[in-house]
């Protein structure tokens, strides 16, 4: 079986350098969870003061709250088949949810605790949210979710996910916009001070002016991926994980090496690199984490179990059937997600919550 | 959570098609299991005569060694990684596996019981396998794997997977192709009496031809799904699996629903149609499996947790946040291993092997 390597070290840097950027900014810090899903590398935050976390599920949210998290968003909105789990955790731990339509409403009755919300506010992404620019639909929401007793208006909640597909010249004004919106916002409904989250993973490792934001909530810098280094978020040797596998195959016709690693493991997710669509990058493993062969090597096309490695350059001569080949991913939330379980350097095996 | 929904009726008639095809073709008849990764939907193939399997991975070899099969081929070039198992599951049940290179036969020396190897023959896919037309090669692997007292040589094994990317002529062709080789190679090779295994589920649902093959290996066709479809595999009518999910976004502005069940449900698996990237169709659920719209509604994108339904056209104003939505997946192989449980009519849940 493919392994999900994790560096220890990186994954610390990474948690430190977003831990400091938020108190220099004087931002609370509440990390997403969904890129890990692990209960000991959630705990690794608590080193840098982090006491809320955000979290994409309910199912999610009922793992963190049973080891301990007595503050979490779930950030999504809310689904009715959630009630159960909200009103089974809602009492030993502070949950928060996402609303962005007062339909969703009619599930929240006769909470048994009380929960916070957040509005979900769409500053141009276009997945969910109301768009900042109507805050005559947010005021609606607003009376009509405050007749339930047991819900607390918290803020405004803001995920810019069109960064991921953005220049860095379009994440920065992505980034000014959704900073602009939010603040605006703040002053539309300053009666109810309310807080304003934002946190893509882009947005937070780049832009240094977060002014007018009270948390940052990103997730994905925990380990960084192939796409984050793309974008400009990160160097590649911020990326915290790779995937090990083993060559299986070699074919001399096509330069290609084939390795037990496939859509299982690595996600179906793909990256367009110079024109064509790869699903992970060959690194070298080295003492500390892993380095990067002047040659870009690519995992080129994957199915269930395999990864082909066309037309792979001159590892093609140095790699025997049997070699262990490490791979950084395209998504490491995808591939976290499949793998379940990280292997970090001083051989201990960390779970995730869905192992 | 999203569940997913199986359709026993649906399932059972696709077996039983393939069990008949492969009888009337006096084939024998030794069905994929990496579809299903589950040891009751394995135990349904018992019905209808199937006595040994085809899986993909040594974890699957050894949960269905473990629940009783006792003829497994597992369908990958061998990984030493997997050595052990090997070793452990070999005595209780016959395993075989696939060959395309003697630098993998220093990893089989001093195998604990005998195994059968068939060598995989490449005929045009270009993933693995020696080419069809390298005999050559052929036999050099052969007669240096036969130095192994332990490793059986039992055939030939083709998985023609380039039908997944052709047109319906494409696909003939490519059964031709692959039908012609391994004839000539059972000429060539005669003298060991040597088996062709064949089976990519496009060329076993649409082909009628089989001379010369003497077992079908296909895996997809027990549930299909709109890659199937939309090879020409099946018609709509015989998908066996559906994602239900709840809507808990509604958005006028772009006629668009927002559902639970993202990438980490679904896959990230897409398909081109009609120029449009989608990742699971909309079906109506009915008193027996389900029934189809006359407008296509698509999942148009995905993130971790969220699936986007842009313009998604009448169903928009039919539709409140709340109601749930049955979808029918892109790749069912990819949606089954994250999904690791189906939920049955019958109110029954059955569990896969990486529950």
């Amino acid at each position: 079986m493919p392994t999900l390597l994790l560096d220890k070290t990186i994954c610390l840097r990474n948690i430190e350098r977003m831990a400091l950027k938020a108190k220099e900014n004087k931002l609370s810090f509440r990390p997403h969870c969904k890129t890990h899903q692990s209960i000991e590398i959630a705990s690794w935050f608590r080193e840098f003061g982090v006491s809320k976390i955000t979290v994409s599920s309910f199912f999610m949210a009922r793992k963190f709250a049973e080891a301990g998290w007595e503050d979490i968003l779930v950030a999504f909105p809310f689904n009715r088949a959630d009630r159960m789990t909200l009103d089974n955790i809602s009492g030993a731990a502070k949950i928060s949810i996402l609303l962005d339509s007062s339909e969703t409403l009619p599930f929240l009755e006769g909470l048994k605790h009380e929960i916070g919300f957040y509005i979900d506010i769409d500053t141009g992404y276009g997945r969910t949210g109301i768009k900042a620019e109507d805050p005559e639909a947010i005021d609606a929401l607003l009376s009509a979710a405050m007749k339930n007793p047991r819900l607390q208006f918290m803020g405004f909640y803001c995920h810019a996910g069109h960064s991921y597909k953005a220049s860095p010249s379009g994440i920065n004004m992505i980034h000014q916009k959704a900073k602009r919106d939010l603040n605006t916002l703040k002053k539309q409904f300053a009666t109810y001070s309310p807080l304003a989250l934002y946190g893509d993973t882009p947005s937070c490792s780049n832009q240094i002016d977060f002014k007018g934001i009270d948390e940052l909530t990103p997730g994905n810098f925990v380990f960084y991926d192939l796409t984050q280094e793309t974008l400009g978020s990160c160097p590649k040797e911020d990326i915290a994980v790779a995937l090990s596998c083993i060559v299986t195959g070699k074919y001399a016709d096509r330069r290609q090496l084939v390795i037990h690693g496939g859509g299982v493991h690595f996600s179906k997710e793909s990256l367009q690199i110079n024109g064509h669509t790869v699903y992970g990058r060959l690194v070298t493993p080295a003492a500390e984490g892993w380095t990067f062969p002047v040659e870009n090597t690519y995992v080129t096309s994957l199915s269930q179990e395999h990864g082909v490695l066309k037309n792979c350059g001159s590892i093609f001569e140095h790699t025997q059937i049997g070699a262990s080949l490490l791979f950084l991913p395209v998504h490491s939330c995808m591939t976290a997600n499949l793998m379940r379980e990280y292997h970090i350097s001083d051989g201990d095996t960390i779970l995730s919550i869905n192992n």
